[in-house]
């Protein structure tokens, strides 16, 4: 799908389509539509992400809530969202040991008990070994640097998301 | 469940029971977690409202779009959310002849293509014939007054969501 097609979406179609490229947040996405067309992929980005920012706190903690916890109750009980199972698959969070799970577990709930957001990562663009050492070490953040740090991931994912979608066909027009 | 036991949810169980007392938007609900202690239910819904006010126009036309047409695809395949599906068999949206589901189709279009959001009507206050009615008169408002009359109904039909999962337990209590 390129640009142009995105931009004949209906805002069903759109919201369909695009709903999850921020984890369960479709309001998201449907806000967004009101601002096509897009030139690109790059301000249908943008777009998103300024909306992000304008949140209050609130808004942007509300986000950080809609995530699912890494290796946590979703993914073991298939409950996750076709993107985040594939997300967390890809960097092996499906596939700890009892004792990494153990830990992963145990550092969730350490970080939800301190910040009242779960850790957000984008786990396309890093593996299992580096995750386990941010969970631990991003614990210690202040809580400020943590949800910036938090919507900066949000970002990232979305941004993967959406080139999935995008630019998914690209390759069949050239 | 009463307000003191809604208070002290941990925000994963907060979204879980009240992530759709505004239609597909847990977004909205795990954003007001941040103001518990709420003293009472009022207090709980004025913040959800407050919120929603504060969104820029975009946000509340995605927090309309978020909403299904009513007798619409969602009802006829089954995905409606069963909060939805409830209200709407309520309101006989579920029963309606042939005529009358051409007619709604056709009005639904209408008010789409016309406004860019779906007719958002709290069912559970009303009935069939006076939900046709009004889908047939707010076609014609202006598109301002359509946006602030959506946003009304959302949040009349929130109210009686969030009565329903904070108070259905009262009566136990007396």
């Amino acid at each position: 799908m390129d640009i142009s097609a995105v931009n004949a979406l209906s805002y069903e179609d759109f919201v369909n389509i695009f709903g999850n490229v921020v984890e369960k947040c479709p309001l998201i996405t449907a806000a967004v539509w009101t601002s096509r067309p897009f030139i690109n992929l790059n301000a249908l980005e943008a777009t998103i992400d300024e909306f992000i920012d304008a949140l209050p706190e609130s808004g942007k903690e509300g986000i950080l809530r809609c995530h699912p916890d890494l290796a946590g109750r979703d993914l073991h009980s298939g409950t996750l969202t076709r993107e985040s199972r594939e997300e967390q698959a890809r960097a092996g969070m499906d596939a700890l040991s009892s004792a990494e799970a153990s830990r992963v577990a145990r550092l969730n709930e350490e970080y939800k008990r301190r910040f009242g957001f779960p850790f957000v990562i984008c786990a396309r663009t890093t593996d299992k070994t580096r995750i386990l050492r941010e969970l631990s070490e991003r614990c210690q953040n202040a809580r400020e640097a943590e949800m910036a740090r938090g919507i900066e991931e949000v970002k990232k994912i979305c941004r993967l998301r959406l080139q999935g979608l995008v630019l998914s066909d690209a390759p069949n027009k050239l």
